[in-house]
């Protein structure tokens, strides 16, 4: 689909990304007492907040970053970006839900199951840029061994189950796996630079 | 209307349509309990949902493939795609009027209107581009006979009635008409290739 | 303020302006009755929604051409631009106001007073936008005599009171200022047609 | 992160802080009587709603003139952008809180540590993005002594405890200081201009 240009691409996936980030702090109810203590029972959605508020940015790094190499989108690549947007965008229900109940079991690995659905669709996305690039992808190159992105399903397959022994095992593991990409990802960086 | 370019279109178009698809999410209302078995009732809800945001992307594919074949826009083309984004605005709507009461006649049918005033809506504003092309338009080789637009309305027109004989039918007709949709579209690519 | 371009201006305010139309469909509640009865109670809400939503894609429209003639923007220009989104922002509320309450007087009387106010502001950008241009404005001859301008905040003065006599006539005065808008505006049109 | 550009980072920010802005009206919930009395109730809403719409407003105006002294846009400018974001985006929690409980103690100094976080995150990227240009930086240079952005944090921390004294020395420190940056700040303005 040669035509289309990437811009409009990032256009759109930016108003849905600034979109979901904005909408799940709608789950932050106004309470109705007005003492410190009213905000209490909002910790546990604050903190989810939090925890999605991270992982939509990091998202939306990675993705500045990966649509950076490329100039042309397929209607193959178009569809990926898609449904990855579709897994983000159960990310305000998911965060609701999992912070409204105090870290509850199930609503904990429902939301590891999203997360692991959004790692793959992202996954999807980057073999669908890098077929349409040809063997001397530079996003290949970019990418390297990707163990992060290797490594990131892995550990959400794996919080999905230890949400029933313990929702803190999975917890922790959301909050290391969403370290590991904070540190600045300087491998595409480094690809890019070289090339100028 | 000579000056008016379209990047303020495609941006305005995008913005509306980011949100509709993101706004739709908000339907899927946090459930009480704690178990899986609270997200049962949402089903429905959410199903309706994925189909929705099927259509929401296909439109904004479409739109932005109509679009790159034109360069300026005429007021009627403003307006025309205004009508456009109306209809598509109530999607989250009926989206949520269909789920929640788990595809009952009416809410069916009625989906299926907007459906039909949506792909009518989308006839009239390509028109509106063709006839700004003249005879000559970019567009109109594009879409060549354009069975797909010819199509689609009428299997939405047969959905409505078909709802008050069973549900099931109107729906298979959505989802069918989504497919032949999905399967991307060669021809407006194939002109435009041509063309560089 | 020199060196402030007016493509974020422009970005910014297309961002408002398509979540304002946007979020106003979020008024249509979804009705708990399944037969074609239950959206009875809607249809004034309904009504009030695409009354809004003509008049937010006539601003939009009209934002985009005065918009066309400048180039940069001074810290007036923002704060005027502010000022127009901020009377635009309360649409959604007076539009679900004057709705669910099927066109009582006082509510009607209200949307007539943010309609006048958004309409003041947006004349006070534009004559920002002139002063700025100075006495060979491009706008300011683009807009020549501007009886629409002149003309629509004096319908929307004489319909606030009219509410309390009956709120059709104010509704028919709203409905009236909306269609002399929709016919295209061809003097900007014109006077950049002729620049080029 | 050279490759990095700052279009989409604006167009990010520009995207949340319209929503941000325009989400915060949903808090205006419709009333249910029909008389001008039942607008009474909002009124607290309605200022607090004003207070927060021209504080989004200086802060877009701002974060517009800083990242125009920019070019290339680092990991970390990006997070430290993110995080101002984070705080942005809890207005309007803090805005629907003061304002439903008429400018109560508690609401009251919590709305002053949103405004002094963002205040700190907002200092965080400016010195990120000089901290980026090199000791020649033109941000450095523009805003100078920058004895606005000092300055606030330091009214703000004062606002948090006078909130228990009385609110309304609060209320009229927030007003302040929105007041000292609506005057339009020359200084960056001037820099600039001086390049050009």
């Amino acid at each position: 689909m040669g035509p289309m240009e990437k811009n409009r691409l990032e256009a759109f996936s930016d108003g849905v990304l600034a979109i979901i980030i904005t909408i799940m702090v709608l789950e932050l109810k106004v309470p109705h007492g007005i003492e410190l203590s009213a905000l209490r029972p909002l910790l546990p959605v604050f903190s989810s907040y939090i925890l999605s508020f991270v992982y939509i940015g990091i998202y939306w790094n990675n993705h500045h970053h990966m649509l950076y190499t490329t100039r042309h989108v397929s209607g193959g690549i178009l569809w990926a970006n898609l449904h990855l947007l579709f897994w983000l965008s159960l990310f305000p229900f998911t965060t609701g839900w999992m912070g409204e109940n105090h870290f509850a079991p199930t609503p904990t690995a429902i939301y590891g199951v999203v997360l692991l659905m959004a790692a793959v669709a992202y996954y999807i996305l980057q073999r669908a840029i890098i077929a349409r690039q040809g063997p001397q992808a530079l996003l290949a190159k970019a990418i390297g061994r990707d163990w992060k992105g290797k490594l990131s399903p892995v550990l959400y397959f794996a919080a999905i189950p230890s949400a029933f022994l313990n929702p803190w095992i999975s917890h922790g593991i959301y909050i290391f796996v969403a370290l590991i990409w904070l540190i600045p990802d300087r491998r595409i960086e480094r690809t890019l630079t070289d090339r100028h």
